[in-house]
């Protein structure tokens, strides 16, 4: 076991410093910390939006530095911050021009009805002081007083240490807070007004928490952060090898999280104005890995096969034990997994989404870089996750990047190609859902045939004029060019090449293959489909036309198709809000039947011929 | 708040390093460190048997010291234990002849039958490791191997952080050990051999452990330990300012506690051979203000009138979380107190005799520096708490000591004086027992009246001349020698003088006060007892019959007054072999009615008249 050595590394203006692993990129560090920095290129180093002024230990400058910055700009301390590593304390300036500007993390997540029963319950107590007359000890006076209420008054440890400092400075005048029975916070005076709690979805990209009223149920705020985890590895293999080899892997991850969580915590109150000590209950969703590791949970039998968790249950813990920020004693739930890569967030997918037997055949898909999906076809729900990579989210496509301003994101191609971005900005890349639709148009328009292969110039001749121009040939590849350099402004033209192609292929081929094993092994076929749910980021911002053109998911009736958001949010707020949820919560998890993709002969089968495009216009099913 | 300076005390040889506030007596120093050094005198600096060599920062001998060590003896680095202060840090050299003897700490704590019910419980589990045909997480792996043995298993996270590398490291062979269907541990191989409790009773002065087979109910072993919270006050009420008038007292003297009770566990574990791994349950019982310092329980309203609890209730905790050094996750009850000054030890001594309404009446007395006591009479259970002070314990009287060898313990009084003493050793002083027995003695020959008067030399002329020739003048004080110079080889002729017969009636008239208190308001008189039981180590040496003369407990027949030992001890041993005796304890405690004698009008009546001696030969109340 190795103990990582770790670097102090503070960014400036704001001076937020950070404990990150000796050798990160300045970016990640950044990521770490919170403090945004422009990465129009996804940290490829090709365009060098991320400069920033370093100072302290840090590697030399390599080519692509001194040609994206020049000898005057490297002389006076400019850094490309995703090529730059902090080898020894660090000090980094963030110039306002390398500021990112607002990312676009998916948050929005709706909530069905459901009842209000939190199992937080404030009940301000005016109560007599001992005296001579009435011995009754403070716990108990405090619980004769609750008893009237129907309450069956549990101690708490950490709050009966404090109880008679806090009744005597309040003169008996207090608030107690309960959760289920159990005495978890006192407050001097009455604090009724504010009962709270936090939802938090914890993804291996980025985390969103919800501040929500327990009273009301309305959602107060809402805000996210990137996963500080991203420093030690961008996908869950990198992040279990980094627990698990080094001494205090475990820890260092388990802290970055918690660090995120509260982060988040604290934006929620400066937005709302609300007392983090009067947040009583959180619960998290996230896949079993990222909850794992939250709770500070051994990771290796998730890093060798077959991949089980440690745990399925849902775990409750106090506040305090794990460190987060809100009241002491509040008491956190980490909702159940199904599996090793089906994790509590899929369980809020279809708590949120009512998964009851009502007769229809639904399947509900979470796409990120692994892709979770359920499927519930006559009362049996079944389950699995497919690796599908990050092609989705931008990342390891020549001109990709996540979904932020100036990414194409839609794309049209007729005479000639329409495209629009986000934020209505100059176009700097592609982010996926662009990518889905440009590929899906390029098909129509026959510059690409099922097997994937992209057109040559030579071969593109009876195209429109600007189609055709736009195919061409540059260092021995071919490319089909979106947007050119002179409209983008960046310094190569925004283009798609065949191994783009190839990388989109494999990430819907796999996340198809796995419906289709679903659907195989449920006994049903594509015609039983009523619905199909697309969740997370990727699925809220597809046009789900391209999505059935590719081949992602099957040719169902595009009105079957709906968008649900952030279901797994969702999903987590239910059963903050609700007891009766969290019981739901357990049930689907402990129902859910987990396929074992790597072991059913079926999916390999699917995967070879998924991986083609489908042939023609689509043939979409009809009732 | 202060915040108190603590220096450091190193005691050779050994090495024993103790954490200690500045200003402490070398003596209380050691004693908190578990040292023992000589203390015939009982602290008075009159001995100087506590002779040690010192090195460091301390205080100045006085003149005491010069006189019992003289000038070459201190130019070597001698100093008197109890005169000395460590004003910084200190070493300090105990010479061989100093090292106390074995201390008599009353730890004979009989077990009724009770059945064997602990709640924990070991099981050797034999499991199939995951595989791709059975990805079953490792939790519920273990869940559903012991749910055939119909336990429902729940999830304690610090075992199920730990979960996954113990099972790959022990083959999947493993002992599951829970505790009311909560797995508290889990093991690699078989240990179903060894499932360990401590039952602790937990007094201001003295500390005991008893180290018990929960399979067989059978005590493996027991040791004490002086309680090194009296570095910090040797009554409770000092205890209590230390706590509440210091920034850090709370945490010190509960480290201090922690402290003790790990100290004697290590104890238990040389003498018997046993992992205190293994240990999976700890009981306490003790006094209200003991066990909430030891939970870290704020004793603020503990130490002004009216003098109430911040709780009564039971309180179970996690042993890593009150730093105890057994298994991390074992579970710590604290038995439920009554009152302010009537706590757990005192249910325990009910718990452990039956208080079942079975028609008798019944009187329990648990003398210590407080005398807690409790009356059962027509299915009611009466209880209070009076302060005795030291009275009982030797500490106070001229020539008194604790119950250690060479305190004279009997006394009898004839044509002479014949005293026995503890360890048939030369007399060095007198303990509480036989401050008794020689007041006894000494009024039935006259040498006391009712009133405590002692005889004056010229009064004492018509009695025996070994007798008249003890009552002699000194120092304008008259003392009646128990012991001569010449015999004891002490400075001094071990006396009782009229101020040491004046603390007894004190310390004797509250106990008896308190009692006819209890009788009176349970309705009942001296002919209704049934049974008169004395706890405790002064309850256990004492001669009934000498008790009964001098009015401490009511004149019933000596064969109504049974010694029962250390029953509070004995109260915690059955709660932690059996849940329902928990359960039991629960109820006597609810069911108790506490007497404030504060302001009880009858006590103080009582007092008055109680504080004289009974008239002649004591009336033994006959059926």
């Amino acid at each position: 076991m190795r103990r990582s050595k770790l670097v102090k590394v503070t960014f400036e203006p704001g001076g937020t410093e950070v404990m990150v692993p000796a050798g990160i990129l300045i970016s990640k560090a950044a990521a770490v910390a919170g403090v945004g920095i422009e990465s129009p290129c996804g940290g490829m180093g090709t365009c060098g939006k991320c400069r920033v002024i370093v100072n302290g230990d840090v590697s030399a400058p390599d080519s692509s530095e001194i040609r994206l910055l020049g000898e005057e700009a490297l002389a006076s301390g400019y850094r490309v911050a995703c090529r730059t590593h902090a080898n020894g304390e660090t000090v980094v300036t963030v110039p306002d021009a390398s500021r990112s500007r607002v990312q676009k993390i998916l948050s929005s997540a709706a909530v069905r009805d459901c009842k209000l029963l939190s199992g937080v319950t404030k009940t301000y107590c005016e109560l007599s002081a001992p005296s001579l007359e009435d011995e009754t000890a403070e716990f108990e006076r405090i619980a004769a007083f609750l008893s009237a209420r129907d309450v069956n008054l549990r101690a708490d440890l950490p709050v009966v240490r404090k109880i008679s400092s806090i009744l005597r400075r309040a003169n008996y005048r207090v608030t107690a807070v309960t959760y289920e029975d159990e005495l978890i916070a006192l407050e001097e005076g009455d604090t009724t007004h504010e009962c709270l709690g936090i939802a938090y979805d914890l993804g291996s990209t980025t985390v969103v928490g919800y501040l929500m009223d327990l009273t009301t149920g309305k959602e107060l705020a809402v805000a996210a952060a990137m996963n500080p985890q991203m420093a030690y590895g961008d996908d869950l293999v990198s992040r279990i090898s980094f627990a698990t080899s080094h001494d205090d892997g475990l820890a260092i991850l388990q802290n970055a999280a918690v660090g995120a969580l509260n982060r988040i915590a604290s934006q929620l109150a400066s937005a709302s104005g609300v007392d983090l000590n009067h947040v009583y209950r959180v619960t998290v969703v996230g896949n079993t890995c990222m909850t794992h590791l939250l709770l500070g949970i051994d990771v290796a039998s998730l890093g060798q096969s077959p991949y089980v968790p440690a745990i399925c249950a849902e775990m409750t813990v106090d506040a305090r034990s794990l460190g987060l920020a809100v009241a002491e004693q509040a008491r956190v739930t980490v909702l159940p997994n199904v599996a090793g890569f089906v994790g509590s967030d899929l369980v809020g997918v279809m708590l949120s989404n009512l998964w009851d037997d009502d007769g229809r055949t639904r399947l509900a898909v979470d796409i990120g870089t692994n892709g979770e999906m359920a499927l519930l076809h006559k009362g049996h729900t079944y389950v699995c996750s497919a690796a599908a990579g990050p092609a989705f989210e931008g990342a390891g496509i020549s001109c990709g990047m996540r979904g932020g301003p100036g990414a194409i994101d839609t794309v049209r191609i007729n005479q000639r190609v329409e495209i629009t971005t986000i934020g209505n900005r100059k176009p700097i890349g592609i982010c996926g859902s662009g990518l889905v639709d440009a590929v899906a148009q390029m098909l129509d328009c026959g510059l690409i045939d099922e097997s994937g292969r992209l057109l040559a110039p030579s071969e593109a001749k009876h195209l429109p004029k600007d189609i055709r121009d736009r195919v061409i040939e540059q260092d021995g590849v071919v490319r089909f060019v979106l947007a050119h350099e002179s409209e983008s402004g960046a310094q190569k033209p925004i283009a798609l090449t065949h191994t783009d192609i190839r990388k989109l292929q494999l990430a819907k081929g796999s996340i198809h293959a796995a419906i289709q094993t679903l659907i195989r092994a449920a006994g049903a076929t594509d015609h039983d489909l009523d619905e199909v749910m697309l969740a997370g980021a990727f699925g809220s911002y597809i046009k789900v036309e391209s999505a059935i053109r590719i081949g992602l998911i099957p040719p169902v009736a595009a009105e079957k198709v709906i968008s649900i958001g952030n279901a797994a949010g969702a999903g987590a707020k239910l059963a903050l809000l609700c007891r009766q949820e969290m019981l739901l919560a357990r049930k689907l998890a402990a129902k859910a039947e987990h396929l074992e993709l790597a072991v059913s002969p079926s999916y390999q089968m699917e995967l070879m011929e998924r991986m083609m495009f489908p042939s023609g216009i689509a043939q979409v099913i009809e009732d």
